[in-house]
């Protein structure tokens, strides 16, 4: 998908690919007539620019490739599983500025940025509370499950995120209600959870919660609401299309919800990689970076950890 | 339906009923604890004022007694169905200042209201086009279709009357398509209509379409759209409640519209009720008078001639 | 309002009024020209049935009053503020079937009893997660909130009861995160709270979520929404009327939301009366009983100590 | 924009493009790394399918040419402004099977063509009336308006071919309401109109309505609906997103509808090129063709007609 989205960029061009699966990257090169790379090396050295949405544990040696090499990067979330490697990899940016963005797409989405914007320009006033309403279609496979992270650090860090963005300041406690509700054999084999409840406290007491489910049959189910003292914000969710039907007994009957993601965030794609563009060519700061993935991923183990313990849990206990 | 909601105004008290119907007015007279008139005149001369709601030919009969003596009127729509002895009865109105109101109960629906607010005071700067959905859940009884007056004296007057009222002008001219579509058979043997679109032009050359239709399964179908330089604005239908469903294979799935006249328009008749008593009570012109009652007529008597000649007809051909 | 009610429903009639504001009693008195009792104790006597909506101090004296004379009796929420004091006034329960009803009107919206029903009839197969949506338009007078018992027994006391009706099951323990945003300096004399997100678990892992705020300027906000493994329903706002304007900038343009619960609730507090009398006249169970309100007050006192402790409480814990 | 669209589509390829205008021809041609064609004859010579998109002036000659070189062809509406013309070079067509399409996109836009499957498949049982609003979101310029053919040619056309579509038979006969009110001096002089309501019926009674405006501030509004004896169906616009703000007094506050033909009809110019490369490479028919785009200029000159004489235009006075 990247690929693509690359390559069908206006500001964009698809200069190479390289995969691990040498059947994947055949398709991709020869789909797109370009350069099929030897390796992760050759990639890097050979592109102006990376786009890295490899498997999550390779993210962080991908990384350090590109600093070495000195190449602007954009990389999928999580940055890795574990908060330790993250933060002895943070160590090593301090004297770099080379562009890393992370691929937190959803702040790109139109609907979601103008909630947003409509926060940071005072339409909506102060803010009291957040509502993120976020609902995959259905289960995964059970192999992508197991080797997922959980839900929390798979799933759920994508909201984190966009609470931080939507709060406009850090969270300062988590409290999570977790179920195994889906498929609760599974998740107790994994020692996961498919269906929860985030709730979130600022320092300045604004609110947010999250709920999350792995399976909303109607489609993938993203929406954002923002409360302020001088109004309310709702991003909604798209449908395939909008016809409704008007029969005896039921009404308004519309199409699925747009599923999966990478319909309902086609355009935040295309928007992302502006961004991205932009940040190389102006050297403006990336719209969203490595410490947001950090911190995003520093939510997700504290989401855990209340789901484990039942208890609430201070964002400064995991630092 | 209609002395129910005079005893339930807070602004008014239903003094007694006449019925020739006498097992009807036993039981309202009953149910609310008020006098049962043994005749019309009687229940004109007992009351403050009166609400006429009886059939149609008895209609000039009974405001012809109001007149007489002395009461305020609030008379259903049509006037009759005969131009020829409203315009005879019009000439006895010259020296009155009895207030009569026509029940064009529409022009009180807050959201139709509230469309013709925002063409009156600019919100939608010039009118441009005006837009009348119309439809009836279903065919009434063919007992009530027979000396019902056609569609157009029955059905689309409340809708030439709206027309007018969204307009602001008088309409020139009118061309109808005119089909027998829901039952042909009993429209072939009354030589009337049950499908209709009713196009329009005003002098100034506005236009307004009205789509009607003696059958909607979905329910009872009451929208208008008004297209201004400035903008465009729409009243749309009701759902009996707000409950909708997403399931996985259609989503928004909604209750069916508020079905039928008594449920859409119940906020409607209310207010017309207010408007009456305030005419009653300040002198102030009802809110849509004789006059309107009989260019309705007249409106839907060159609609009937457009349909059955297949030709524009113009309103001065009519007078 | 009640007495207005209970004078328009076609099944009720209104025998008297008893207020000790002699003022106010007499004003509803001689707008209905019902008799004004001279006391509770007389009004009671001199009724076939009662309804209750004095302050809350007075509740339980006048429940007791009703069970002496063998009135069946509609009260408003919630019993009582001090949970000891319902429990003790419980135990004298035991042996009457007297109907007591309690004023939990949301359950009889036709929106949100639809939203229960396709739960109850497994229309969205199994319940995983219920989101409340539930802020006032603004904060009532400091006087109110003063002697309200605070937000979760005053204001959230009605979703926690709506709650327990969506899920169908007893809800297990609750934690709240609470704040004071909208009045912080009321709020803190009060030691009360103005805005809140409530989640809560049932014993089979079923999750909720209630969000809670006293302002919100665009009017009463009174949403719900349930998913399950079928799908999801929602029952929604309802605004002033259905006007919408689609101007140069901004299209969908509405009325605010109807404000306040008189307009929101109009037709449940008709169809409570209608629930009320079919348990009088045919002794079927209330729909929402004494032991309803207990739990009610039970979770609202769980709620108050999970937002000063900031913990999680076990509602087991209350009993 | 087509050119995007070729180079874009997963299953087409752009081999290159030939523009009288050489800058852009050179644009096109550097944009996109294809050849530059020295003339319209080479570049039909040296593509396997041609997508003609030049002044309608030039369609018949270029469509001549591809028949030549039996080159399949997508070709823009209007084949011509001449419908004799048009019938003379139909004389030519009988005896090939090069497919010739045109490009009605509105047929393909998702919500459209599924308002059509629901009337084919007997969703919303027999057809009685077909709803059809189309307004351009402001006047083009004044040079293109003079030689745009008049509106019910150059716009209304547009709308002509989805009623037929919509309808699933011919139709019989059309009036016209036209008007001069965005811009009377222009329309004046060119003696065009700039908004008309049409309104036809078919040789089985069936009705249908477009509502044309040259100017509708709040974006391009694009709206099917279809009424049958099982219910109706209905296909909206599209907002630029999906946010929405509830403020003190406004509420649903939306984004504008999507501006212009580019993106509310993206989809859509996607999907054409599928069926054409469908036709292309199993000979199925084109799913529209060459008669559509004759039948949709013969109903748009009816249309002039009926509105410079005022009166009902059958279409078999147009052959």
């Amino acid at each position: 998908m990247h690929a693509d989205n690359i390559a069908a960029h206006p500001r964009a061009k698809l200069s190479g690919v390289y995969d691990p699966d040498n059947a994947a990257a055949d398709a991709t090169a020869s789909k797109h007539g370009v350069t099929k790379f030897a390796s992760a090396e050759s990639a890097i050295t050979g592109a102006d620019a990376v786009l890295i949405a490899t498997p999550t544990a390779t993210h962080i040696d991908l990384l350090a490739l590109c600093l070495e090499a000195e190449k602007p990067v954009l990389c999928e979330k999580p940055i890795d599983l574990s908060l330790e490697r993250v933060n002895a990899f943070r160590a090593r940016l301090t004297d770099t500025d080379i562009p890393i963005m992370l691929g937190f797409v959803r702040r790109f989405d139109p609907g979601h940025a103008a909630c947003q914007k409509a926060r940071a320009d005072g339409t909506i006033g102060a803010l009291h509370q957040v509502t993120i309403t976020s609902r995959d279609p259905g289960l995964p496979s059970d192999d992508y499950i197991k080797t997922s992270g959980g839900i929390f650090r798979d799933m759920t860090i994508h909201d984190l995120d966009l609470a931080r963005f939507m709060l406009g300041e850090e969270i300062a406690e988590v409290f999570v209600v977790a179920s195994r509700l889906v498929k609760p054999s599974l998740m107790q084999a994994c020692d996961d959870y498919d269906t929860a409840i985030i709730t979130m406290k600022t320092a300045s007491d604004k609110q947010c919660v999250i709920t999350n489910s792995r399976e909303a049959v109607y489609g993938y189910d993203q929406r954002v609401e923002l409360l302020g003292t001088k109004g309310m914000v709702v991003s909604d969710n798209y449908h395939n299309h909008n016809m409704r039907a008007y029969l005896a007994h039921e009404t308004n009957i519309s199409a699925p919800l747009q599923n999966f993601f990478i319909e309902r965030y086609a355009t935040a794609f295309n928007l992302e990689i502006d961004y991205f563009i932009d940040a190389i060519e102006t050297g403006a700061p990336v719209p969203v970076g490595f410490e947001d993935g950090r911190l995003a991923l520093l939510l997700a183990d504290a989401c855990l950890l209340s789901a484990k313990e039942g208890r609430v849990v201070k964002i400064n206990e995991m630092e």
